[in-house]
């Protein structure tokens, strides 16, 4: 009977997975297990390649993407910049809507794990600890972009850093009622981060934190719609509201013309993301620029690097952004 | 020596995917070649399912999508209704973003011929002949969205009637001097059709036709801008502007922001296609409403239909569309 993989990674006490980062000198393994698994592989008498080979028959060049909606107004520029480089590289992609719906995850999940994906990429929000397993017991290598979980590689940018500048620009600005419509407050990377960059930037200039300044939102246009009626109808209406999306932005720029508010003068307002609507729409919205195309860019970099063994310096690459100062603040 | 398909096509005259067709009772063959194929295949004493099975091993269950740039503002609609559908009946989508680039486009038909795709979905602007021939000379069925070419399965709207009935609301409006930026001149469907319908509607109502009213655009933001820049510094400046695609009027908006002309009582603005933002922007735009989503859904419903040789009454659909009027008119 022939030696496999699961057969290693039982013997060392580890996953199926590890051993096969193992396998592909991947750096996101910790240097005592590293050792510990060339150790079994030592001492069972098979060789590394001949393992690698077993797990996969031949490379399919075809790249499966996992994104909540490619309808949306942030994604579609991220997938451009994956299928850009997937291209130069001769990699196909296969497109997932997940639209964050767990059972759609899992299915898809599946369905990549039978075309036998060469790799992945996976976008979403929020990673569970179930779905995380998931991702790291995979054959398949997996690059997070604009999401984070462990030890799997991942780009993103500095989202707590991201939120605190803008909030700091806001107050040079002059505005000391700063109100903020967050992301899902249950999102460790674009919702928390984002909330405690806006607190963190109050506290750091001394100001207290008004509960009443702050509305949750999903990222979307009718939370910033809503959550902006709401803080532009409070007795004592903020100066500046800071949504965590654009497009969440673009809902409190409607409800502030519908309440016949001057912007910027009576109210400024600025987003996060830099859609290309941004700077399109009159007036034209001041926000934090992700680097969208080149999340997913560097994203399938990444992943063909560590497809084809590449050295690799990092797997946590974290992008810069900017704040684009323009006619709403 | 076993007969190929290849060799039923020969002798009876007619391309390989023609017979393919009328192996799978498709109605876009012509009765008489139908019958003609037909004549051939029982002289050649072979049974029709047999040929069929030898034009492909097996299903892939994987569909090709060609779209000219998934990061623009009408595409990912019209492929979220396609993956919608084609998740219903369990097949994959392989994305193509051809950039309008005929040597990409040329490359991807390979690609995804080699990866023997079921069937493929193909949006663009512009069919030119030699694309045609190559698209119907494939033994993959095609469904054109958003264009169309021939006798090709395709799901279109009446891109004519669409561009006449905004002219004439215009008209019943009040409006006399109607500018228009247009498509692209070469693009028989989104270009020519709503030119013709802008011309048509003037001169059933008995309006003179002003070429220095009408600039060519290319569907995207920076001509609605320039073009918008043009008709509204003109000595006799049109009071309502028709542009051929949202995206423009939203330049034609930022011109007329930049100009300080009020919206709508000093220049009316009017677009085409009801991209999401429309609504969202202030003042929100008057359009002619594209069913984009039900245009993907149709046109992958329409295929699967033909990969599984369900009965179809027509291969030409052309769906409803809607004038939305808002704040820009």
């Amino acid at each position: 009977m022939s030696l496999r993989i699961k057969d290693v990674a039982s013997q060392a006490g580890v996953s199926v997975a590890t051993v096969s980062r193992v396998l592909n000198n991947s750096n996101s393994v910790k240097p005592e297990t590293y050792e510990k698994v060339l150790q079994v592989i030592k001492e069972m008498q098979y060789k590394p390649n001949a393992i690698a080979r077993s797990l996969k028959v031949k490379n399919t060049k075809t790249i499966g993407i996992m994104i909540p909606d490619i309808s949306s107004y942030f994604f579609p520029e991220v997938v451009r910049g994956i299928e850009d480089v997937a291209n130069m590289y001769d990699y196909n992609i296969i497109l997932c809507n997940t639209d964050l719906n767990r059972d759609k995850e899992q299915k898809y999940l599946q369905v990549l794990t039978e075309k036998q994906v060469d790799g992945m990429i996976f976008m979403s929000n929020i990673i569970t600890k179930e779905l995380g397993a998931k991702l790291k017991s995979l054959q398949i290598p997996v690059v997070l972009v604009s999401t984070d979980y462990e030890d799997l590689p991942a780009v993103t940018i500095d989202n707590h850093e991201a939120s605190k500048r803008m909030i700091e620009y806001l107050i040079e600005k002059g505005h000391d009622r700063i109100g903020m419509i967050t992301g899902k407050e249950d999102d460790p990377i674009a919702g928390i981060s984002r909330i405690e960059g806006y607190k963190k930037a109050l506290q750091d200039r001394g100001r207290e934190i008004d509960c009443s300044l702050i509305v949750a939102g999903d990222y979307r246009f009718n939370s910033g719609y809503q959550g902006g009626k709401k803080l532009l109808t409070l007795s004592q209406r903020p100066t500046a509201i800071f949504a965590a999306s654009d497009e969440m932005a673009f809902g409190v720029i409607k409800a502030a013309a519908e309440l016949k508010l001057a912007i910027p003068t009576e109210i400024a307002i600025a987003g996060f993301d830099d859609i290309d609507m941004s700077q399109k729409i009159v007036p034209s919205l001041t926000t934090i620029a992700q680097p969208m195309y080149n999340m997913g860019a560097v994203g399938m970099r990444l992943l063909t690097k560590i497809l084809n063994g590449e050295d690799i310096e990092t797997t946590k690459i974290v992008l810069d952004y900017s704040l684009v100062e323009r006619e709403t603040s």
